[in-house]
């Protein structure tokens, strides 16, 4: 069985290893449970800093993109190196190179590939790509919630939604609710959806349970494709 | 100024090379007229044939997209060769290769970049990254219309309108009216508008009278960002 | 025990998956017979569309040559993808990507390398680089005969010949038998004979009895080096 | 007159433009004045950050650097995006790349090229390939002094010296003075000597008036090759 | 008016820049009488050396000639640097990657491309690429003669010969003639009559009066394509 | 336990195979010993004579070490072609592309790779990369002497030393004893020291009793980082 781990950016944004252990701790857990496992790392702080500073010059928003898809890559380079023997040693920069990549059996490790695509449209491609029926969106919140947890504190997770229905709610609550938008964007849905790929929503800080998240014993969402 | 002009994938779709010195003269009048010319095409034919027996063999989703880009880089090399010493002699695979092909001075001739983006993203990317403020759709209508023109002979063609209508026109026909869905997908309608780019929908068989055409002196609909 | 498999792009030129999926059966049967198989597929309908459309353009040969070249690689892509695991992911582009493509265990599929070179001339160099002993010519005919079987019914396959014998026949009826002589090239004779390697020449529709053709028990015709 | 100005990574520690706008400012003066520019950036904060990330998940020296590198090439692209037009739209990643684009007449900017070599070494040898007989360091502090700057307030700059004079200052103030000595590593120093390359070492908050450090009408070390 | 200039591989066997020197003023000149050049270089002793060590080993063909190709590309490095600033600065190793380096308008520099082609193919091609309707080999010897001038005194140089004949040459003497066998194989007398292109065999060591030899005024061998 | 053998460009300086097959069954005695092999190849005669060449032109020194680069890499194909189905098939161009080949679990043989840096930096390099902690040097003579053995016959080798004791025999005899210095250069002693690998220096034409070497059971000076 394949499946796609996409890490939001925000999970490297501390000088701080242990993190990365834990990931590491979790796809060898992954392996043991019989899984193929591919990895997808957003671009977080360091990618905002060189947007930030670009957009001051100037730059139009296709550079923007492209300086957060490096950000992003050099994100992948630690995980592939927290995981050393185990990864395929090169970050791919587009589906070709994941797809030679993917061939060679070991745990392939992308940042971003192209402008007007989010690194969750990278992982719906990879997903579909590696043939994997299950995409993992690793985030700082536990799930999807009806309105942004991080604003309302009676926000309440929903454990399991259709596609239609987080299209639904990205729709309405964009403006409020930036954070959940980043978790999976019209492109990304439109990929799950077409080739059938389940998704499951959970906090990046719950890695270590991520089997078990994954069995439906952990707090999380499911989003069916329809 | 710079200037991106998609063409259709049906515009290769016979053999026949009558089209292709049209669209070489049309170049060198838009070089004439000071314009610096960007060219994105389509996959056409070719690209649903391959797709079509690929479908049938199972395989996934973004390998039918990849054959598809190859077809449309195919199309793109036609184009090239015909331009000769006007064009950059390579078609860019991705948004970077076609960022460091610009920058040589020559017209710069793209297929599709990667799944899950068709090449009206391409050209909108193209567009934004070659600061162009205008791309002209070049297709086998003569533009945007209220319905499908191949169906409903009394459909009207729509001069002018904004991202947000066509937007509304593309959701609410897109059963009756995949072909103009086509013409600007969302992705292309997003970067259309983050970048403030002014869009021509026209023939392509009116290619002859394209400097009329942005002047506003030839039929054809006019999209602006909004 | 090494063995390429040259396919006529004539096999690709309908919009039938039918073919692709008896190529899997045979190349699956080869393997369990202990076979290492690699694949090159020549262009076909499309490339000869490409090439004629250029050509009204008045490109130069190179240029039809590479036209061609991209065509067979968008066939060679079609194999791939039909053979999905078994399948090294990317199409080499020269002989230097072949054998290193070739290194790693799989089945590699190869269009063309160089205007100049037939993809039969492809065929022979893979086979001479990857020390295979044997090379089966798959096309839309029997075998080699000594006059175009599809003009003269009487024609008559000739089931063993020398690269001698065969230069022979394809210098004194190039004119009449123009697709005798794209079996193989000068260049690829050479190579054959320089390197000792023993050619099958058998009908594209007669894959699902290979293993058969190759051991005797079916009609082909077998050239052996001088 | 070619000339290679190398820039601390330091200076791209701030999420601010204004330094960057500065500093294209500077690159058109110079160009006023006759001088073809390559620019070397280092790695600055940025590098700091992954490296040290790594270096607690125990990876080796080697893939230490390679995040640096990796680091630097996001600072060599603000200073492409900055200049836009006028910078060759790719960071070379070896000498190779950088001859090749450095012979397109534009401006090059490089980041790291290879793990062992400081970014100190790659500005010495593309001065050195692209035959420039000046290399200007702008860093953090005015020059070389006898003793870190920083922690003496009575260091005096050295205004003027040879490579051997700073060799030995290297040598024993090594450990007082690591900012001195990321300067010029050894192999920077024999690359400058067997080419003879001047040096001019300098602040880059003096950017705005590099014209005339260069004609000596400001404060700067000048290191004489020997 | 383009033009291609195969030098042998001999002519970069002694340790010796005179030669090179003189071949750049060869450059110049020609530059200045409105030809643009390409340059193709074979491998000499140096192909040589590598080869037979190769061959003591048992590798196959194909890895020989590949062997003969980077030999080559060394000394069309050589020519490279001496021509420094007016040439492109990488060496092609493939007729995609030549056409693309034609492209910027310097001198390109080639050695072989592919196994299975002689570097006297590779002109023909480069020079069928790039539209040149001339093509000037360069060899040890004055020009094509009956028999080989280096065995027999009295052998006559045939100042005016058609490809028909230039091919019967080749034929009947191949075994005492090897040197002159060398200059066009059946591939490159291929190209060049399929693209028109006029031959002149001439001996390097008359390089310093190549633009007399193009005028027809000093001794040396034309081949017209039939 | 991975391993990098370090061979000097000497080694390839006859065109003669025998060494060759001695390497071969080296590499093979230590595979069965449990190493895994990395190899790296210095330029030799080759290298000398385009560095000549080039050097009587009037080429930058970066120039002048890209063909030693090249020629080194010539060397490197030629011990992979002798290795055959044991060595990963392309010689890595910069210390990314090692990294990459080595995952793949064949020997990689690699030449130089970048200006400003020797083989034996690329050696330490590669063993750091590859966390080897042993690194064989092989030369034309037994290993570290006080003075230079092909000058004085009564130089003695020195069995165990430091890399401080190595790098005062260097300083003090550069000029008399330029072939030791060419064994480590500084930053090939930077890198062992930094990443504590252990270096034996040994005769090339004892490479047959390498396993012996390893053991301490055979003469050779062995160098501890400190």
């Amino acid at each position: 069985m394949n499946l796609i781990l996409k890490i939001s950016g925000k999970f490297f944004d501390e000088e701080d290893a242990e993190k990365l252990k834990t990931l590491k701790n979790t796809v060898n857990e992954l392996t043991n449970e019989g899984y193929r496992v591919g990895i997808v790392t957003g671009g977080g702080r360091t990618a905002r800093k060189y947007i930030n500073i670009a957009r001051q010059m100037g730059s139009n928003e296709a550079f923007l993109d492209l300086l957060g898809i490096w950000a992003s890559r050099l994100n992948a380079y630690l995980v592939i190196f927290s995981l050393s023997d185990l990864a395929y040693m090169k970050v791919p920069e587009s589906l070709e190179e994941f797809t030679q990549a993917w061939s060679y059996g070991k745990i392939v490790v992308s940042g971003g590939f192209q402008p007007g695509q989010s690194t969750a449209a990278v992982a719906a491609l990879t997903a579909e790509a590696s043939n994997s029926k299950l995409l993992i969106v690793a985030t700082n919140v536990d799930g999807v919630y009806e309105k942004d947890p991080r604003i309302y504190s009676d926000a309440k997770l929903i454990s399991k939604l259709t596609t239609t229905q987080l299209r639904k709610i990205l729709e309405t609550s964009q403006s409020v609710n930036a954070g959940t938008y980043e978790l999976l964007d019209p492109l990304a849905i439109k990929i799950i959806e077409r080739s059938k790929i389940k998704v499951i929503v959970t906090n990046y800080n719950k890695l270590s349970r991520l089997t078990e998240i994954i069995k439906g014993e952990e707090i999380a969402s499911i989003v069916e494709p329809e």
